[in-house]
C-alpha cells in the first residue's frame, strides 16, 4: 500500500511553536525528512525518533557543504511514501511561505501519491514578533509584503507601495542588503524609513539590529549581521523595544521587553 | 500581585492548528479572553474551562449584535491582570497580522502589565493552503501583499506590483469586493488574473469558489459568498483543484483534492 506525505510547518524555531496536529504527525511518523531551519530540538523529544524506530533523514542545507538539490527531496519523499510510509517532511516556518512547499506537492501528485499541507507559523510574521514589531497596526500600517531578498528583487520592489502605511517583510535579505535598500530607495521610499533586522528568532542568538534604508548596509556590516534573519521595513519598526531614534510626529508608542 | 496578558494566536479554526505554546497556556489560564474567530471549539475541550474554574470572557463581535470595542476589550485584559490572573487572550490567526494585537499590547504596557505574543498561523497563508492555493511558487509568484478589504483600499492598491509575480492576499474583503476588484483592474492588473475566495478555512462550511478580476463581483453575488473568507488574487489560483479555466501557458501545474 502506498504511504502518505504531510508537509508540515515546524514554525520559526521555537520547539513550543510548532502547532498541535504538527507536533501529533511527527510523534506518529515512519520516517521524518527535515530541513535546516525549523524546529529541530523537537526531535531529540520524541520518543520514537530516540528509540531509533522513525529515521531523520537530513536534507538541511548546512553552509560550507554540498545541499541536497530539490529534484533529490522529492525524489526522497516519493520513495518513502511508495514504500508505504508515513513521511513527515518537517519544514521552517509555513510551507507555502517561499518554502518551495507546493514543488514537493507537485511532485507527489505527479507520482499518484496521498499529500497534505500542515500550516505552521511563519518567521515572515513571527519573527517581528519576537522582537516586538508588528507587521501591521492601526494608524501605522495596514498591509504588508512579504518578498525574498535572495534573487533579483529589484523588478519587484520598485512597485512595492511607497507610504509608511505597507510594511516590507525580506526573507533571505543578508547577502543581497545592501542592493535591496537601494532599489527600495529608489523605487520611492525614503531614506529615513525605519529597518530592523532579527536574526535568529526565538534562538540562542536572537538580536536586533535597527537602523533606516539609508544606513542600514552599514550598520549591518558592522555589526556583523548573519542568517537566519527577517528584515523589516516601515515604521511599524518604531514600535520595537529597541528603537532609539525619533518618531514621526514625536509619538513613541510603546515600548517594553518581549519575553522570548 | 501583578498578573501577565498573553495574546495567543489561535489559527485559523482547527483546534489542532493552534501552537503547543498557546494550548498550554489555554489549559494554565485564569480567564481566557475570547474573539469571535480562532478556534473557540477549543474551550470545550480544556478540563478547567469545563469545571468553571477558568471563565471565559467573550468579546467576540456576532453580526447584529452590538460589538465590545476595542477600547474596553483593552480594559477588560487590564483590569484582569491588575487582579492578579493569568490572562490568555484568544485571538484569531496571528495576533500581528490586521488583528488590533499591538493595541491591546500597548493598554497593557501603558497599565504597566507584563505582555507577551505568541504568534499563530495567520489565516492569511493557512485559509489558501486548505484550499491547495501556495501564495509563493516557483516560477508563478515569489511574493505576496496581506491587505485588508475593509477599509478604503484604493490607495495601496495602486500601488501594489501588477505582475503575476505578486500574490495578494484580502482579509476582510466580501463587502468591498466588486470595488477592491475594480481598484486592482484600475492599477494594471488585468481583468483575467485568477481570484479564489475560500471561505470558512477549516471549517463546516469550508468552499472554494473560482473567478476573475473581472469576473469576480458577479460571481460571489451568485454564490451567496459569506464572510469570513481570504481572497487571493494571482496565477497561484490556478494551482487550486477547484481551477477550471484555462491557465497561461497551457500548463496545469496540480490538482489534488487537499485533506481538511
Ligand atoms: C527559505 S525561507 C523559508 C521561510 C519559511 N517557509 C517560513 O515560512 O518561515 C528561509 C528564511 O526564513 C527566515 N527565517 C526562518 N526562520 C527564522 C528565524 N528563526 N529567525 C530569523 N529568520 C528566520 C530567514 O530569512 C531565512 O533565510
Ligand atoms: C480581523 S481579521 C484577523 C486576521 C487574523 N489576525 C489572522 O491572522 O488570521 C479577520 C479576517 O480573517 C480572515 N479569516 C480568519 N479566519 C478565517 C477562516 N477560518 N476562513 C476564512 N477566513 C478567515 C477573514 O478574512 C476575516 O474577515
Amino acid at each position: 500500500m502506498t504511504g502518505k506525505v504531510w508537509l508540515v510547518g515546524g514554525g520559526p524555531g521555537d520547539p513550543d511553536l510548532i502547532t498541535v496536529k504538527g507536533l501529533r504527525l511527527l510523534e506518529d511518523a515512519d520516517v521524518i525528512v527535515v530541513d535546516r531551519l525549523g524546529p529541530r530540538a523537537l526531535l531529540d523529544t520524541l520518543p520514537r525518533v530516540l528509540s531509533g524506530q522513525t529515521p531523520v533523514i537530513d536534507v538541511g542545507k548546512q553552509p560550507g557543504h554540498h545541499p541536497v538539490r530539490q529534484a533529490e527531496i522529492n525524489e526522497i519523499l516519493v520513495e518513502q511514501a511508495l514504500a508505504g510510509r508515513k513521511v513527515v517532511r518537517l519544514k521552517g516556518g509555513d510551507p507555502y511561505v517561499l518554502g518551495r512547499g507546493g514543488e514537493e506537492v507537485a511532485a507527489c501528485v505527479a507520482a499518484g501519491i496521498p499529500v497534505e499541507v500542515v500550516p505552521g507559523v511563519t518567521s515572515a510574521v513571527s519573527v517581528p514578533a519576537a522582537a516586538g514589531i508588528p507587521l501591521t497596526h492601526r494608524g501605522v500600517a495596514r498591509a504588508f509584503t512579504v518578498i525574498s531578498g535572495h534573487d533579483d528583487v529589484s523588478g519587484l520592489l520598485g512597485g512595492v507601495p511607497g507610504g509608511p502605511e505597507h510594511t516590507v517583510v525580506l526573507l533571505m535579505a543578508i547577502a543581497g542588503l545592501s542592493h535591496t535598500a537601494w532599489a527600495l530607495v529608489a523605487g520611492g521610499r525614503s531614506e529615513d524609513t525605519p529597518v530592523a533586522i532579527v536574526e535568529d528568532g526565538y534562538g540562542p542568538r536572537q538580536r536586533t539590529t535597527i537602523a533606516t534604508l539609508g544606513t542600514v548596509a552599514q550598520v549591518a556590516a558592522e555589526a556583523g549581521v548573519r542568517n537566519p534573519a527577517v528584515v523589516v521595513v516601515g515604521d511599524v519598526v518604531t514600535l520595537a523595544p529597541d528603537w532609539v531614534g525619533e518618531v514621526a510626529g514625536g509619538t513613541r508608542l510603546w515600548a517594553t521587553p518581549q519575553p522570548a
